[in-house]
């Protein structure tokens, strides 16, 4: 299934895409008028944390209106919604694994990916939504770069988590743009300035149920500037994959729904051109994984 | 004024100590049986956006309780109550400021303290409560260590704050104590994952609002281990006063209502002992600052 948050009337909703359109259905209008179920989630972090079920209730809505004769009324074109992150809002920073492929570790100038995982994080003041207009920040940084990144979605609060078990805690993914501001990142040392600036965690388009990726760890990931490919990566060459992370992290942190790991960024970034590329006013960037789809952003 | 987080009956409540006693008032109760204002916040965070107003607020409270005829009804003696941190969860994660006293910069092997602010984060998840119990998680850490820290509480949504605005921004504070497991610290090279385990942040006792600390810049810091002196410094000290960290932080993260800064720690921290002291079950540790108090915890 694939979930999108949105605002309508100043209100925030989430629902399902509706299939073969480009339109969502208002899960939470379909509950409150033909009232199918004892009860529903308010909010979609509320949703994830009942794991499969949010999923089957979900169905279950949506069967309903289209069994109501008023189908319409409970759907809405993507063009009547301002698009949100799927989750709007997460619990904590947004955790992010560092040089988690080889050949972008040695692009930044490191001998190799590091023997341990690396994890900083991105204030959640800094999400934004698909399509979003996002700024450049040029009097903050001279030096803001791209990473696409496939985005974890916990769904299940856990600590100490087996790596044979990290699957049950994942609700699904998203993708991410873990945008930086490479000046800031290095002269602070701590990345966590460099990586929070407004508008530099884009998430989107969807939130894609677990189900329908069964190998997250064999997905391409490619991001491109103004239509040129600059990231053409799989998910298969990272150094820790996602159960080694939601393992190794859980035994430091204790994970929540809603939480989002962004898994690192293949090689290609803008600062390891020749000479580097940054971004500015005008570009695009689109990040696009497999089975998840296109998370496109234009910089002003 | 003294505000301070608790737990009753399963529910977390808020509230100022009582003047000359070991106790708190209920201002929810007050404000739910006598009726005393048109609308008052349910939660803390609420109450301090709304700024020195939930101060006034407050107080008109626990006077309306102190000529009820039925005072008593409305407070409870402390050891009827569980404490909680006085911010019993941030809207992010904890921000810190790391090596911000030259001299502890340089017992951890620098040579000075960095020129440019050095910014980390602790998960919200190890926000602890005065003398709280806390693990030492010995299977994931043997080197568990201390650092006293006033923590700036934030009332105000706010980026690009200039200095001279810095003030106004605050709300209060309270006293923090950063344990830091630093064998993962270093081992990640990014500080989250060893700031970030369970019970690692303990904060309070109080929130004490910002009028009752003229100058934050010129305050004592003593942490002791099992009543022996460990750290005795001033937040005089700091490389960054409370008001250039407010300033230059907010040029990059927007600041919100809750979000609590801890401001560095001063020499004398156990890694940087003659042999090295970590913590260990049964130690205790008190950080004192002065016109706030002592945050207690002891090990296990």
């Amino acid at each position: 299934m694939k979930l999108l948050s949105f605002k309508l009337d100043g209100q925030v909703k989430f629902g399902p895409k509706v299939k073969k359109e480009d339109a969502v259905w208002d899960v939470l209008k379909i509950q409150e008028e033909l009232n199918v179920l004892p009860s529903f989630p308010s909010t979609i972090i509320d949703g994830i944390s009942l794991g499969f079920d949010f999923v089957e209730q979900t169905r279950k809505l949506v069967e309903a209106a289209l069994a109501s004769e008023k189908a319409d009324a409970f759907k809405y074109t993507f063009s009547a919604i301002e698009w949100l992150s799927p989750i709007p809002r997460t619990p904590k920073n947004i955790l992010c694994v560092g040089k988690n492929y080889n050949e972008h570790a040695v692009e930044m100038g490191a001998e190799k990916a590091p023997e341990n995982i690396m994890l900083f994080t991105k204030s959640p003041t800094a999400i934004a939504a698909d399509e979003e207009t996002l700024p450049v920040h040029s009097d903050k940084t001279d030096s803001l770069d791209y990473e696409g990144e496939l985005a974890v979605v916990i769904g299940k609060r856990g600590s100490n988590i087996p790596k044979a078990m990290a699957y049950d805690y994942i609700f699904g993914y998203t993708i991410g743009n873990d945008l930086s501001a490479r000046d800031v990142q290095y002269r602070h040392q701590q990345f966590f300035l460099g990586k929070s600036l407004d508008g530099t965690c884009p998430l989107g388009p969807y939130l894609v149920s677990k189900d329908e990726i069964p190998d997250p760890q064999n997905l391409t990931i490619v991001t491109k500037v103004n239509g040129e490919v600059r990231q053409n990566g799989s998910t298969k060459d990272m150094m820790f994959p996602v159960a080694d992370i939601i393992s190794i992290v859980s035994q430091y942190v204790t994970l929540e729904p809603g939480d989002v790991i962004l898994t690192g960024t293949p090689e290609g970034v803008g600062k390891a051109m020749n000479p580097p590329q940054f971004l500015k006013a005008g570009d695009e960037v689109k990040v696009s994984i497999e089975g998840i789809g296109t998370l496109a952003n234009r910089f002003a």
